[in-house]
């Protein structure tokens, strides 16, 4: 662990990310000492960190510094946040404030063989996000949503909830991207009044692209998620599982998602 | 500043605090070695806590712990932050987890003696709140929609900037919440979407009602604060400003804020 470029497991009380959320958040996937997709992690990070005015540390710093973690800890989930630091009148940002960052590696979850071979059962959750333009794809630490999401009763019996907007629009999964198959298409939800835009997404989409199959990033509702082909749910520590079951609904389809494990594990997406 | 009731200013980076914003505070204004209206954050905190399904402290902790904080900064802002605590798989909150609770305290803010005796000067700001009724009214740490109210540019020109939401109802200010005088009548607007339901809120409804006085707690579009009689913002540390000037709008009357804000130091509302 490190917490401003030194070793450590603590962080200021007067932290702007405890006190408000006021920052952003990356999970990547290390294996054998490599972090998966570092290169377009950092550069969602620095993304996000923009998005929301906070002074990304340097890519360079935050670089090195990732090697050192993936020294120690060659094995498991990289969490890396960035958050506003101390200062500031209450909820003004101070204009010299200099942002915090931490470093945390957990272990890797693992999850029941069978929801990769067999894919997922998927709920619906019974929280709706909230419409905020300004917030809508940003990794950021307000994740009261998310929390609430996974705590209702019922999540336990999925490996994965749904999570839709106020008008019914079925927008991602509580920790992932949703993808839906339809005649050949592939479609996912936009994220501009909310949700988080992972970067397994982007490389999902990259994918497809690269081979000529027709994308749409699109409003979607519920409904459509039940007539489509093939559902799957991606994120960066997990991967890709194929949905096998919403409500009554069950697919046995799982082609695309099945190859498309394989090509973004062994391709450079 | 205590944190899980021993002396330190430190958090572990695996608070959920911190990770999620998974949590709630207080702030309360300590003048004379007294806490103003201790009992009413208390009661408040507990019923946020239970909102998010967060094990509050025991009541008779926080108080005697309030209190050796109150001997060692008799005067000060005292802020009360209660989180879920370390612990959980991702956003899935333990049910074991034990709760952090941290107590800091800072300076009182000198406002300009003049935004007491002449009112302040409010802006609109250009950021709309996001409907969340699983989280209006609740005082918790996601707060990065206050924080970009607070960044955006002019908001250093006025002393507070009013919260709209999508629909252009007003609903609060940035850290206050807002209550028109219309012919004789008291208006807050209903905080069941969005916002955050002060303590001092309730003081100044406890008040008006025993006073007699007609009061509403109902949605307010921004057009009817351009209308009313008398328009003020309250909040626990600088208590009561009239505002003298808004876009356009200038109000010369402040006469029940002022009967207000003697009534509201003296009585026990």
């Amino acid at each position: 662990m490190l917490v401003n470029s030194k070793s450590g497991a603590l962080i200021s009380i007067r932290d702007r990310g405890l006190l408000y959320g006021d920052g952003v958040f990356r999970t990547l996937l290390a294996r054998d000492g490599i972090a998966l997709h570092r290169q377009q992690h950092l550069d969602k990070l620095q993304h996000d960190c923009a998005q929301l005015g906070i002074t990304c540390p340097a890519l360079s710093i935050l670089s090195s510094e990732l090697d050192e973690v993936l020294l120690q800890y060659p094995d498991g989930v990289v969490k890396l946040i960035v958050t506003r630091g101390i200062g500031g009148r209450g909820y003004a940002p101070s204009a010299d404030a200099q942002p915090s960052h931490i470093w945390d590696v957990t272990a890797v979850p693992q999850y029941p063989q069978d929801w990769y071979s067999h894919g997922v059962v998927v709920r619906v959750c019974d929280i709706r996000l909230s419409e905020q333009p300004r917030l809508a794809g940003i990794k950021h630490l307000n994740r009261l949503e998310n929390v609430l999401a996974a705590a209702e009763s019922g999540a336990a019996d999925s490996a994965e909830g749904l999570l839709l907007d106020g008008q019914g629009r079925v927008i991602e999964g509580t920790r992932s991207n949703l993808f839906l198959l339809c005649d050949g298409c592939l479609i996912t939800p936009q994220l501009h009044r909310c949700g988080v835009a992972g970067v397994q997404r982007d490389r999902v989409l990259a994918y497809a692209r690269a081979q000529g199959m027709m994308v749409q990033i699109r409003d979607v509702m519920l409904a459509e998620v039940y007539w489509a082909d093939e559902v799957f749910l991606v994120n960066s520590v997990f991967g890709v599982w194929s949905v096998r079951e919403l409500g009554e609904r069950r697919w046995q389809k799982r082609t695309f998602a099945t190859r498309l494990r394989t090509e973004l594990t062994q391709g450079e997406w």
